[in-house]
């Protein structure tokens, strides 16, 4: 059977870039099974892809091909990456995209896959013309020793500011990510930061320039009163800002990339 | 061949969730064909969700298995309830989802299938870590009598306002679904209610204080005339409010959930 | 292996109707593979339906089956159609979807498979009642010639206003679509106007009555500067109207259906 291929994009679903990443698909590889993970990650928005594919993959089968485009320098130099972890495979672009997965603990693979003719390809849709075949090869038997040359894994692109800053009064958090709900996905880890923020006796959070708002840690946004603030280990492995039925993000006016210090107050 | 996984949630498309969904399901029943029923009801909207489900399920095949999430209980004490009605299964949240489906006739077996034990699962998360798996092993060969405990049938929740209310003049009725073309979706039943409707002389609809709208009943949105507002039995089972071309929701100002008063006139 | 069947419509992804296809689909046909082409079609427009059919069916298997529902006349008498070009299948009402793929070179064949009866089916779903199931016919085994009558290719409805007009000056075109990005794909295909505007001294172009502005050719987006409107041979096959990660739909204030004028100035 062959591998499942995994689509993550920002190309949206009101064109047919998708549908014809999927036609090239079924063209190379008849029969693979191809998964939607996200295609309304913002355009170029290349932190919320990277947060979406560290939160998704270990919830895939091993072996599985993830399919990452989110791309403002399709056409440029930039490179095109092949990633191997813990059984998965991770194709995109070097820009940056990969940085939550190179945190993971874990050894790693990473390959330049890049082209070395452009061939047919057009210049400005890469996951059609460049992405897609190669994950075809990849999901059939096409072992990833035959896809370009190893690179070091410390050659790939990191982003800044993707790691939350401590402060002398608790952390400073960027919002990776705003839900369909009004959840708010801080770049805090569940592991690192869960048991600290779940300990306070007071938590505060401060958003730009506003006065400081008590935070509640919850374990479910159903505990939550109607109306109050609070915080949740949540489902995606990073703690989230939430309300009950409410969204948090229209409440503290917050959109992904925004940023907000969070104080701990234990005495 | 696995059996057909549908799945109707309110999670929309802009988050990773949905994607998830399948990665698991893909890792538990590699191969399992799973179908996006719908993911964009209303958040938290059970009444919409279930017009979605009771709608739906004729036009699948037997053997396929529902799985509808929409749960703002999650994690509290509501029960998870497995309904298997005409060689199909419905996993749902106990929460009224199914009040469609247990007011349609025909024999049905429910079982209460909320896990004893969380396990590794999350506490606000369920369709990826509750729902998927067992949907997985239903699509599977597992008998579904290995599932739960048998529950009885009128234990199941049922939501208030699913019913139509007969006044002296015609009858009260709720709006459950505005579909993308602005047709407004009543919960009147095209088998109960179109004979009625299409013998009147003279139809007219009041929504909340606005003067009543005389309505023409149609066969096809194409034989109103253009800014005339009319009545179809439409392809969902239940009665529409449409207009050609244009918006029924947006020219009586309709949403999910609002009422509407209609008026038979036979002489 | 049963062929690939892709799904093109206006229906949106709001609403249960792309589901419902689905079911019927998989009840005709088990394990078809199904792709979305593109839901998100404005209602009702035809012309941007066609475009997508044209700039994707080159990038899927021969044998496809294209299911094409942009249907305002549903239940009307308009025809349904089968075309087959370059062994591929097109389903459509008989409206003018097919005007771009009746303008490409190549034999090609057609039947109207118009039931003789409605049956069952609906008077406002054919989508769901008349097209899925021809299409998981078509997809199985059942050759083409057993559906309908052949008809002849010059009796097939197409839609004026695909073909860009000539001017003195240079062409006057319609903007057949705006992609997420905000970029404007015009009726120019690259083949046809591709080498007369890379090679121009001076380009520029008016939308209704403001100034001409001017316009950069460029390889990829990436290669004009900020703020620059640029015009690239696109990957859709057809020129886009652009601006590096900004929208020149916004700054030019296009719509789709939107006409420019394009100045041509070789001196």
């Amino acid at each position: 059977m062959p591998r499942t291929i995994v689509l993550l994009t920002d190309f949206g679903l009101r064109d047919a870039y998708v549908g014809q990443m999927k036609g090239v698909i079924h063209t190379h590889a008849p029969g693979a099974g191809i998964v939607d993970l996200c295609h309304q990650v913002e355009p170029f928005n290349i932190l919320q892809a990277g947060f979406f594919l560290a939160a998704s993959h270990p919830h895939f089968p091993g072996g599985a091909v993830f399919v990452s485009v989110v791309d403002p320098g399709v056409g440029g130099d930039r490179r095109i990456v092949l990633l191997e972890k813990h059984g998965q495979f991770f194709l995109a672009p070097d820009n940056g995209l990969l940085t939550f997965l190179l945190q993971q603990s874990g050894p790693s693979l990473s390959r330049d896959v890049t082209p070395a003719r452009s061939g047919d390809a057009s210049a400005t849709f890469h996951g059609r013309d460049i992405f897609a075949p190669l994950a075809a090869r990849l999901a059939g038997d096409t072992p990833s020793t035959q896809f370009g040359e190893e690179c070091e894994l410390k050659s790939l692109v990191r982003l800044p500011g993707a790691e939350p800053m401590p402060t002398p009064e608790g952390v400073s958090a960027t919002v990776l990510h705003v839900d369909r709900f009004g959840n708010c996905l801080l770049n805090l880890e569940n592991e690192a930061w869960g048991g600290r923020i779940f300990q306070c006796q007071r938590l505060a959070i401060t958003v730009s320039a506003s006065p400081p708002r008590s935070l509640c840690p919850a374990y479910t946004y159903e505990r939550l009163e109607r109306g109050q603030l609070g915080v949740i280990k949540g489902s995606q492995g990073f703690l989230e800002l939430a309300m009950n039925r409410k969204s948090a993000a229209a409440e503290l006016n917050l959109t992904p990339g925004g940023a907000v210090s969070v104080r701990l107050d234990r005495s």
